[in-house]
């Protein structure tokens, strides 16, 4: 095993603190220096009694990134090829995005480096080809922080829960979303109102298009998908629908349900017949006593429900600078709990799907917003007889004009895909003020 | 690195039903077939594509304990040296107990074997020191089944939080007690009918002192505070206290005050003088919203909080057969993925605490059953006002006798060790049916 001896060298510059316990054994490199890398490196410069010497630290205009109260040793660069020659052993990946990141790791893996990143769109699209590539040079590549920050959600159903069978995953896997909609549940805030004030307290960004839509909480679902489920899903086949169709007004007829909406990520596994995948992003009515309800703000929740283990919960904080370099750190500490030697492939690959869908069988809430006029309800109830969909319930408050009147209706069980096409009809009719929304129900 | 070459070897039976996946290398032992055993055996024989391949069965009365529906080539035996002269690459002990568990895995880490664990009472006392031999005989020591079950808490907190600095461990890690004190809280039982019940469902023993009293709660924290905090606590050194002096009326006081009552499990951690350790098993008020009062019946939980990554929370079921042999064939995954190579021995060996205590400075609940007389109150104010303890609040319910009159008084915040002593003169007063009852109420 070459790694070992190869790493467990002696420090150039022991720092002899603490005896054994300081010895610096591990040269890392810091590729990015943004929030969460400068919450890396003081985590690093912090844990005196780490075997961790941070030795480079990587950004475009490093000089206007360097910050004060780092040791002195370390080396500020803007060109790549100072880390990826250098003799550091691991490198930490924190500039985010496909290009030049992936080339970046792969260059670093093919230089007997070992590398850790919190890139989920990197690893979600290229990260079996990226592990292949690092179990052929030797070395380890950990994404524990492109997933749900500081809770450690990856190695927890995917080492913790081995030894299950895990079928389905469900999360609130977007601190952006969930701080919006538990704003307009707590505020009765619009949709508007509540993104902007996720702006300005720093939980949305300028351009909120990758939570809001669902990309991001999708790319982290995939990678759970991947990790936990073992199915080998593309981000492309999953669903992902964004919850800025949701209104002020759903709110106030969720909670009358004794529900709430949240931004739900959800996969589950069928093998009944082949290897069926359901996989979607979408704004969900959710039960209130559910936990996927009481997370709150900018909180992150992971649920894996296994064969023989039940139903487990994995909750904290998601994102932010700290949590997420928490995840990194963890990860660097994985690296060197095994020396870097990579991991034996166990029969634990991915498999790949015969079938992938974002159609669930599940109760529906519909709302729509309607110009006042007899028979509108009869001709709805009309298409979805129809198509052989049962309704449950109508609700309908007052207080709205007749130009815009707003009711909802909760239907029985059917498959998503079917509703659709019973909907896609329904928009054809002449009262509508604005599109019908649906939202699957989803009682865990 | 020998283990590697020593284990990837074929089998000698290789099952090439998906080829390389289904290639068994690693041959594996059960000591102990009670219910625990029996799922392990049942995942293993199951688990078509994994590595493992289950070899010998140990138990004493091995004939009547014989199960049909398992693989023919497993070797049944009621003689140790059978195993542990085997040809198996790892020994799983159920067979709980100090000795001759210990003594067993001993042999069998010297004999060049991995060992998987669920024996919280010897890996809580004697864990340091097995893990010592396993380094030493180059081989590996897991013991995740042993602390809350299918709960991933103990590689949650030890690997996918090494990078934060946590400090605080907080949990229900006792279904037995958890069960009962649901029961009590949704049905207003008795402590005594709720225990007649957890028995008939089998969620408590004949004997439910180790449970009730809170010495199994207990070793499950030192074994997470030496993982988590990094503190070797011994258990000798942690408070314990029974629930079994809850009773139904507490119930009907602390809802009043929108809290229920759980049997807390916690460590936290001081270093501002020296190394100082806080931690106790036992009853507390819990406030309602807290994800501790919201755990229900069998299930567990586990809390860590940290200095960067803030608190995160795992969730789901600690006990029973399935979920702990999920724990169990976890740690063969664990094995397996590392070739059964020791960890590396990074700096994170538990450091000796200066000073370790159950008092905690929190407000507190006092509930009192007296024979009613005028001045009850003022004797009682005027002990705790000497002692400097603040009382928030009398609450009376009422409906009782003269004779056996209950009341409570909920207290500010001070230091369990001084109203301690306030209680003990307060005991010595005249009108007394019963002895106060003292339980903190934790605010997390």
């Amino acid at each position: 095993m070459p790694q070992r001896s190869k790493h467990r060298k002696k420090s150039s510059t022991p720092r002899s603190k603490k005896g054994a316990s300081a010895r610096k054994d591990w040269k890392v490199a810091l590729v990015g220096y943004g929030t969460v890398g400068r919450s890396v490196a003081k985590i690093l410069t912090e844990d005196t009694t780490g075997p961790f010497e941070l030795t480079h630290i990587f950004n475009r205009n490093i000089a206007r990134k360097k910050t004060a109260g780092l040791p002195s040793h370390i080396r500020w660069t803007e060109d790549i090829d100072d880390v990826l020659e250098s003799d550091a052993d691991i490198v930490i990946e924190l500039i985010g995005g496909l290009d030049p990141a992936g080339k970046w790791i792969e260059r670093a893996l093919r230089a007997g480096k070992s590398v850790v990143t919190a890139n989920k769109q990197l690893i979600c699209q290229r990260g079996a080809e990226l592990m292949k590539t690092a179990r052929e040079a030797g070395r380890r590549l950990e994404f524990g922080a492109s997933v749900a920050g500081g809770i450690p959600a990856i190695i927890g159903i995917q080492e913790g829960l081995a030894g299950d069978r895990l079928f389905k995953l469900a999360g609130i896997l977007n601190g952006t979303c969930n701080f919006i909609l538990t704003k307009m549940e707590s505020m009765g805030a619009s949709f508007e109102e509540a993104l902007k004030e996720a702006q300005e307290l720093g939980f949305a960004e300028a351009d909120p298009t990758a939570d809001v839509g669902g990309a991001d909480a999708r790319a982290k679902l995939v990678i759970l998908t991947q990790a936990g489920l073992r199915v080998d899903v593309r981000n492309e086949q999953v669903v992902a629908r964004s919850i800025s169709t949701i209104q002020a007004v759903d709110f106030l007829y969720v909670g009358d349900l004794n529900c709430t909406i949240r931004q739900l990520s959800l996969s589950q596994k069928d093998t009944t017949d082949g290897l069926r995948l359901y996989a979607a992003v979408q704004p969900a009515v959710i039960p209130s006593n559910s936990p996927l309800a009481q997370v709150q703000g900018s909180q992150n929740l992971v649920m894996a429900t296994g064969q023989y283990a039940g139903r487990m919960a994995f909750s904290g904080y998601g994102a932010g600078g700290d949590p997420t370099a928490v995840a990194v750190v963890s990860d660097l500490y994985a690296i060197a709990r095994t020396a870097g030697a990579p991991s034996e492939s166990l029969p634990m690959v991915p498999q790949v799907p015969d079938h992938v869908s974002g159609d669930f069988t599940v109760p529906h809430y519909l709302r729509f917003v309607v110009r006042d006029r007899p028979g509108i309800l009869a001709e709805i109830a009309a298409v979805l007889a129809k198509y052989h969909v049962g309704i449950d319930a109508v609700l309908q408050k007052p207080g709205f004009p007749e130009s815009a009147l707003s009711f909802v209706m909760t239907l029985e069980a059917c498959d998503s895909a079917v509703l659709q096409r019973a909907l896609t009809e329904i928009a054809q009719l002449d009262f509508h003020v604005q599109l019908p929304l649906c939202l699957p129900i989803y009682a865990d």
